[in-house]
């Protein structure tokens, strides 16, 4: 269990007590999530003391009815939410010396407000690290739901690819992508602002679906993910809408042997580097290095951007269980851009992905 | 302009440099947003030197192409992004003993991380209740966001009703909403997650939309809102589907004899408090008191949960300007739900509502 990976630590570290905060990683270590909004929601962790969730009553029901077996302690907002928590603290245990907290997921104001209940108490520990590594390493039941994620993923393109009519504005297919989702898949939640992009635009990486219409003989990219409970997929896509130019197959060729050939070479111990360097080594060579301007890819997990990071320069060695994005791009400005992007994980036997659309490319028939 | 009474509060405290971290406040105050991931996006400003916004290299061009017309500083990933801060910091000013920081938006990692880079400078000053207090009080141009919001929320209502059939799950109708809000409007963004519950779910103010059919002769909830360039809209109606009965006509017309009452009774000089109150008042008097467990309340912006709380006990005075959303409602466990939410801002003659559909019981049409 996740959270006896935490306790583990706090021993071998000298530490008392684990103040989590971030709300992905009390779902990643309790199964429970909500969204508390501008109240309280903690998780408290001890080396040697049983943990518990601290929340607003208004979500104690739903705490106790989640996958989360251990203690729930609710507050009022008529309670001074920091005094009941050193309180049951307190109650637990007594040692409250040495405390790890969630620097990148606390805030100063809740940092500050905790430690005043316990001034000599040194809460100088960082605990960001520790959780991001174990995040790293998804275990069997984080991977089902990743492939489900997936799944979803590969179901959008189909909604998306059907949608593509001669006008259709990029915003119009977003939404198109994002109501069948809702509908057929009763996928709530995107894990980020579903990108459509046609002819040009795709050359700008950062730009959202616009009122940009849909012409024959242009490539769209499609950038698209769900969140599964609790886990995101991320893939992308790109097509031609009516028959695509030489120079548009060109690169779209270049791109997808750099991608194939990345998924193909990743293996444990190799580092981020090294894999990053796969891809960039042959659209370089094709000629297109200039306009492959972004890294190869990202973890993934509970959120759509996690370590490692795969990046020139990254010295991070691959190892099995790591879940990460691989996905070059070539950005033409004014002319067109490409990106494909399978998410996977990486295993003895190499890249799994999540995502299985096909990356042929798919040469869409005009529709008027 | 916004970042002025940011600068004279500075120099009204003894300031000397403000460290901004929240997206939306740097929104706030310069007009620019982005979503830098785990990159590093801040604003500076200082009592006697310009302020700067600083952000990725790949962020540059769009900061410069906002609304902000002031410095943008730019990091490339290979540079250390706080150092670069500091220099860019000591070039401006001799003055950078006296820091207030934005507590409840800044986490402990980057406080610590600038804070290293100022070893003897005093980081103790919190920012945060000045800016949520500035932004208590909508200017002009903020006013005219807000009421397209809610124009867009009102849009949203009519999709809802006309959605409404035998059989229909909740989630279709969600979906249904946010298709058309996105085709027809343009609005890719909610500012909360669509919430239509039909019968005993509406009794649940917490519970999401579910594969749950729409049957004749029920309560249907909806509560609803968009964003609009960078402000949110949040408003609820309740719906008879078929006939209602007499006790749901009976609960749905407290309810809104309730609201209407807070609305009109909303003036500059009464507390917070006072206004609950008066919606609490004629919905216990009628004998459902027990079933209105929630505020009546809460202010709205660029955060669709602001300041003020219209709270019981909360004995802020409210004042021209502010704006926040009037919503009573009535649960009754195992049998229906009622909520009636507008959102407006306070004048001199009372409140304004951004949002207009109809409150009159609206009794739709079975369809097949």
């Amino acid at each position: 269990m996740n959270l006896d990976k935490l306790q583990n630590w706090l021993q071998e570290n000298g530490m008392d007590v684990a103040y989590i905060s971030s709300p992905t990683t009390i779902n990643y270590f309790t199964g429970f999530i909500t969204d508390p909004e501008e109240r309280i929601f903690k998780l408290f962790a001890f080396k040697d003391a049983d943990p518990f969730i601290f929340c607003p009553a208004l979500n104690y029901e739903e705490a106790k009815a989640s996958a989360w077996d251990g203690d729930v302690v609710g507050y009022l907002d008529s309670e001074d939410p920091w005094s009941k928590i050193a309180e049951e603290i307190k109650k637990r245990t007594k040692d409250y010396q040495n405390w790890a907290v969630e620097k990148n997921g606390l805030t100063v104001a809740h940092y500050q407000a905790l430690h005043a209940q316990f001034p000599d108490a040194d809460f100088s520990k960082d605990l960001s690290d520790f959780i991001a590594h174990i995040r790293l390493f998804k275990t069997e039941s984080e991977l089902v739901k990743l492939r489900k994620a997936g799944e979803e993923a590969d179901f959008a393109f189909q909604i998306g690819f059907e949608a593509l009519r001669n006008g259709i504005t990029e915003r119009a297919v977003v939404s198109q992508i994002e109501y069948q989702l809702k509908l057929q898949k009763g996928v709530m939640q995107t894990s980020f602002d579903t990108i459509v992009q046609a002819g040009k635009n795709a050359a700008n990486p950062h730009q959202g679906p616009s009122m940009n219409q849909v012409q024959p003989n242009e490539l769209v990219l499609f950038d698209l993910g769900t969140m599964h409970e609790g886990y995101a997929s991320d893939s992308s896509r790109t097509v031609a809408y009516g028959e695509p130019t030489d120079k548009m197959r060109e690169i779209y060729e270049v791109n997808r042997t750099a991608q194939q050939a990345a998924i193909d070479a990743a293996k444990p111990g190799m580092t981020a580097s090294e894999l990053d360097g796969v891809a960039r080594k042959i659209i370089t060579d094709a000629g297109y290095g200039e306009y492959f301007i972004h890294r190869l890819g990202h973890g993934i997990g509970m959120e759509v951007h996690e370590f490692p990071s795969i990046a020139n320069g990254n010295d991070v060695v691959l190892e099995e269980g790591m879940c990460f994005s691989i996905e070059p791009g070539i950005y033409i400005p004014g002319f067109a851009g490409v990106r494909i992007e399978d998410c996977g994980v990486l295993t003895k036997e190499g890249f799994k992905p999540f995502t299985h659309t096909s990356k042929e490319l798919k040469v869409l028939p005009v529709k008027e």
